[in-house]
């Protein structure tokens, strides 16, 4: 297995602000590592408002479900991850170490379970202990404290090279509040599957359905924009808290999402959520490039959604960049497989600046020598323009390595 | 690039019968690669019917675009395959080269250019210099015979590790017919892009229209059910020549594809289409496993169809194949990403014979020393029982090893 930090990660974890309402701690449950921290118990404060967004899996963790019905009420106390195990494909047994990973932080939070939210990543298929939980969140609810943000997202990583973390301010109605985040990468471990999760919290004092709304909306051009390996998780879940205590400092609190008060911190969430989401992909399993893929001119939106991640998914095109080879064919072969309106004849594609393709043939000014020297870049945009109409879209990924298929291989031997 | 026999490779070439009314002849045009046969002439006699099926991509070769048209007619008297350059995304000078190779074609054969078909594989975007097959197609027409079938098989390949050909007899009405078919893989050479061509020929008096029906049902289960990495081709061609020179042994002309007498023709030509198609997949990039996803028990065949897809695309459950890692857990995740009904507590999986997971969580008498051991076998059979409906559907695959990188990402080092 690579534990390599990935050549892609930022140069340091943020230094971020404490979130007013917000105090965490974390141990080391003994789930399924050694010598590290595999639980986070975050305490939030009364009155703090919450919405989420979760895998579209058909087959999705026992947390998922809970977390679903909890988030209901708009409402939460608590927030408890636990990395090394996903709770997910587990049946009944699943729904009923939810059950009691929620009471028992409930008693220690002294809150009712169904404010408790949950997410776990690690292990398909393996019952989770929830029993280890007994003494070690009452011991978190204890220590917990406005500390640094690397330690929570330290104890949710499992195959992840770096803790991934991103914080904004905003002003609403002239009162600054504060965002941070933080996330763990989509990593597969053999034989295991981990998860996508992220946690963003906000003392800004936000209706519950107007979260909602920001986060359903923020996600379609971040996290729903990435793919590392087109593998869709059973546990993806994104959450967004704001205790309101800015409320206290005289910050007005948002009923509407059409709140025109609303834009400046809606604009600082979408930059946050962008930041953790190409955070996620710089920490794909074996990346040695990131990749944007950016798709224009195509017939609608949603159409140049799906030539994006025909692209992006694309074995071809991944390998192709790994190699740093300007393969605009496997591009054009990929844009002809995502069955959406294309004119061979009007399609231009792009490595960076470099135009290599034109109606349909190759550019005649495209010089090799030029578009191979970009492509020894760690950042590559493809660029596709389909000459067809105003939609547009991007995706990031990243390269298709033979690490990659190390790490998940398992190789035995 | 990996040249050595694919370990899943069949013992031999088979031993292929003449087909009555067929002959052809291969040459070194020099398109691309030296020292080996890069051009297919096939003659057919006068009468010859035929029919195609080819890639779904929108972005399909110059060749496709000509066999489209001509094939509207019925009839063909010759076939040209050219390896090395796939003239597609070549504009109008592919269009150009096209009519020229036909035109070529058609005074070595002494028929009309519109009855001759063509297919071409190997580069994408370069421009195919048709001058070449100036006198080489006039000498193959002169030298065509009923040879051997592994010379037009070979001289098609371009990445493939071994030639590939099936054959068949069958019989209508009493009178024994013959059919013959090769095909060359869906291999990817960095940094170029191969094609999945397929040619079948017969002695039997089938009309046009007839044949047609014949493919179009036949490739659902066999070539359009695999799939190496997704990546659909710009130029995947399969096409089915009847000669009727079987009609002076006394075989009836078959003018309704639901004429009762074509059965056994049609269960001998649909054994060789999947005989093909495995020849294929088991040729696929760094293959070292032959995979086969059974999915039942899906509300219907077409839903049991793209979860099928879902798990032999699944890069995580390909790589776990070449780990021989028996891991159930990613096929859930393949399936719960699919978007089809499915239960997760009535899901069951399974291993060959090993049921590993049963009502939405792992077999109780799951014993992993035999599922461990079953998974250094060649071919692994996954199996998904969904437990919903009737819809089952079948797809192969192979795994995903770091050699189908190393091809196709050309580390340049």
């Amino acid at each position: 297995m690579a534990t390599a930090i990935s050549p892609l990660a930022p140069a340091s974890f943020p230094d971020m602000p404490v979130i007013d309402g917000v105090t965490f701690s974390t141990a080391a449950a003994g789930i399924r590592y050694k010598n590290r921290t595999d639980v986070l118990l975050v305490a939030l404060a009364k009155g703090t408002t919450a919405a989420g967004v979760f895998t579209r899996s058909k087959c999705p963790s026992a947390p998922v479900d809970w977390c679903r019905k909890a988030l209901q009420g708009g409402k939460a106390r608590g927030l408890v991850v636990n990395s090394g195990n996903a709770n997910a494909f587990t049946g009944k047994t699943g729904a009923q170490a939810v059950k009691l990973t929620a009471e028992i932080a409930a008693r220690a939070l002294g809150c009712r379970p169904g404010e408790i939210v949950l997410a776990s990543t690690g292990v398909i298929g393996e019952p989770l202990d929830a029993t280890k939980f007994e003494g070690v969140l009452d011991d978190c609810a204890r220590r917990a404290s406005a500390g640094s943000w690397s330690e929570p997202a330290k104890a949710i990583m499992t195959t992840d090279t770096y803790p991934k973390g991103a914080c904004a301010k905003a002003t609403i109605d002239g009162v600054e509040v504060n965002i941070a985040g933080i996330a763990k990468g989509a990593g597969m471990i053999a034989p295991d599957m981990a998860t996508m999760l992220s946690f963003v919290f906000t003392d800004a004092p936000i209706a519950a359905d107007v979260l909602q709304a920001l986060l359903a909306r923020g996600v379609k051009t971040s996290f729903n924009a990435i793919t590392v390996d087109s593998d869709t998780s059973t546990s993806d879940t994104l959450m967004l808290f704001a205790t309101g205590q800015a409320a206290k400092r005289g910050c007005p609190t948002i009923e509407s999402a059409s709140d025109r008060r609303l834009a400046g911190f809606r604009k600082a969430l979408d930059a946050l959520l962008l930041d953790l989401a190409h955070q996620v992909v710089k920490d794909g399993e074996g990346a040695r490039h990131f990749v944007t893929v950016r798709v224009e001119g195509a017939v609608s939106a949603a159409s140049a959604k799906r030539i994006a991640k025909s692209i992006a998914d694309s074995p071809l095109v991944k390998t192709a960049v790994a190699g740093e080879d300007a393969n605009w064919g496997r591009v054009v072969a990929a844009v002809g497989k995502a069955g959406e309106p294309a004119d061979r004849d009007r399609l231009a594609i792009s490595f960076g600046p470099h135009r290599v393709a034109v109606k349909g043939a190759r550019d005649p000014s495209y010089d090799e020598a030029q578009v191979s020297a970009y492509m020894k870049g760690q950042d590559i945009e493809i660029g596709v323009d389909l000459g067809l109409g105003r939609g547009a879209f991007t995706v990031w990924t990243c390269d298709l390595t033979k690490e990659y298929v190390e790490i998940n291989g398992d190789y035995r031997s």
